[in-house]
């Protein structure tokens, strides 16, 4: 089968054995796939990852348990021990022993076949298209903000990196009611935004000390600091990104202003496609450029391009 | 009067004016006082501060509103506008406008009186000696962690310097029931932590990621590193102390592990005096040393010196 793979280099493997899936797995035919940030990470060699790249994914089920094969899926990256202290308090995404797709010692979702746990998945609503569906895991991601903090219809939040998790997580927040801004460096992030009604501004336009939330996509030190900057005291950050390095964090400042700052990783994908099925998060903006997988290498490269929000790959 | 001075230099002088008490104002005759870690970040000249040092103390009223005159009180030492957007949404020790008592643009209560809002003055009952009365600051800071933090009593919870505010801490936390254990450096800290039922480790005793809440009281880039290290996925790290510096953070860990970091500060004098009146909290284990407000630039070269704990200061 045809599978995108890194090894110290990017290539296209048009060899690699379709994966024989075990008595818990499905064996997915992979439909369409998402670039993410993550991934142009892996091929920096960030993480030390080799194998198939790719954990954005909708697939239709080829086999497996019967009540599965042939249905439209999308499926959980983070595949679990089921037995560690995490896993039996339901806190799955967060095993100690997990393997997780495409990123840390399980294979990506590019390539043509992908054997999962078939205890991932979950079935896409005929109303969802392959083109919205392959967004329920970043999405997800986004909607994990609300997870890990409450929002208050009356807050003021900030999204500080308005790029391709970022203006989900905007979108995502918009729905409390909450007033959103976006903090944007291109116009073409600000037409995105005004498209949903949601304020656009450049980072020296914002007063300090004056949001309940902020939330940080960039994954920048720079990021950081100036969401410290804007958060109001007893205000809560929010990491949505990894981070380069281990930046500076004036601690201090988290101490006597009663900050709170939160990390966030995967979401919960049933609330994902329930919002994608009413219609309520714009995808479709979100797609700079469509690649076949053959031209996998090429599209990693503009996905890595500046300005470039979601490349997808087809099948 | 008598006051304790910096001013580039500590120093005792006798011959600074008795404040004239404003008319929302209680004259306040200073009982005893306590020295603080942030008394001695002060005189290294951390905040830029210059004036009366001291806000830990038991004081009696001697002029201002009749029901006030004649008792013995505690004083809460932010002192709020009582019109920007915190003051009214009641989280008044964090005013945009305040000034703090001994630490910023406030006179301190390291002086023979101390002129002082009289909103914010508790009365401290008879039951409760000057001697635990002047530990009612640090006292409410260590309870603060609980606004800041549920912790259940089923959880694992790690103290990390057990100094000065750090055992109050210790001793707080482990009213909730929890399983609580002290870092300690010395076997004196042992000893102290040993008389409250508090286990105590050294930190490269203490296995990875096993607690649900550590409390760092160190106020170290070290102590931070160790907090991130010990604290289990999805557990919180609370800030207890001021940094040194600006701390290099692992910023990844907190966002892949979602971690919450919660700074806070100043605490509810109220609760504080009901622990010390119920008889939970050990202040008398804490003292190190006492000595008249005459032989304070030596008291606070005491306090500064390792090991100590709590520097009490006599009037």
């Amino acid at each position: 089968m045809r599978a995108l793979l890194f090894d110290g280099s990017l290539r296209l493997d048009t060899t690699v054995p379709e994966p024989q899936p075990e008595a818990n797995q499905a064996l997915l035919k992979i439909r369409q796939a998402g670039i993410c940030n993550t991934d142009l990470e892996l091929i920096e060699g960030m993480y030390g990852f080799s194998g198939i790249l790719g954990h954005e994914f909708v697939a239709e089920v080829v086999d497996g348990a019967p009540e599965l094969v042939g249905k439209r899926v999308v499926g959980e990256i983070n595949v679990a021990c089921g037995e560690c202290d995490f896993c039996r308090s339901g806190v799955r995404s967060q095993c100690r022993n997990r393997t997780t797709v495409g990123i840390h010692q399980h294979p990506g979702a590019f390539a043509d076949y992908l054997a999962l746990a078939a205890e991932n998945l979950h079935i896409v609503p005929d109303s969802v298209s392959d083109a919205a569906a392959v967004f329920v895991e970043p999405l997800a991601a986004a909607i994990q903000v609300l997870e890990a903090v409450h929002i208050s219809p009356t807050e003021q939040v900030i999204v500080i990196g308005t790029g391709k998790l970022g203006m989900l997580v905007a979108q995502v927040l918009k729905l409390t009611g909450a007033d959103v801004t976006g903090v944007v460096r291109h116009q073409q992030q600000a037409d995105l935004l005004a498209g949903w009604h949601i304020p656009a501004v450049k980072i020296d336009e914002l007063e300090p000390e004056q949001a309940q939330v902020v939330v940080d996509c960039t994954g920048t030190s720079q990021g950081f600091a100036d969401a410290l900057r804007l958060v109001a005291a007893r205000g809560t950050i929010v990491l949505k990104s990894t981070y380069r390095g281990t930046p500076q964090v004036d601690l201090t400042q988290i101490a006597v202003r009663e900050i709170r700052v939160v990390g966030s990783r995967c979401g919960p994908f049933a609330a994902a496609l329930r919002l994608l099925e009413s219609g309520l998060i714009d995808t479709e903006s979100l797609v700079s450029a469509r690649y076949s997988i053959n031209e996998g290498v090429e599209a990693v490269k503009h996905a890595g391009s500046p300005g470039t929000l979601k490349v997808l790959l087809d099948f």
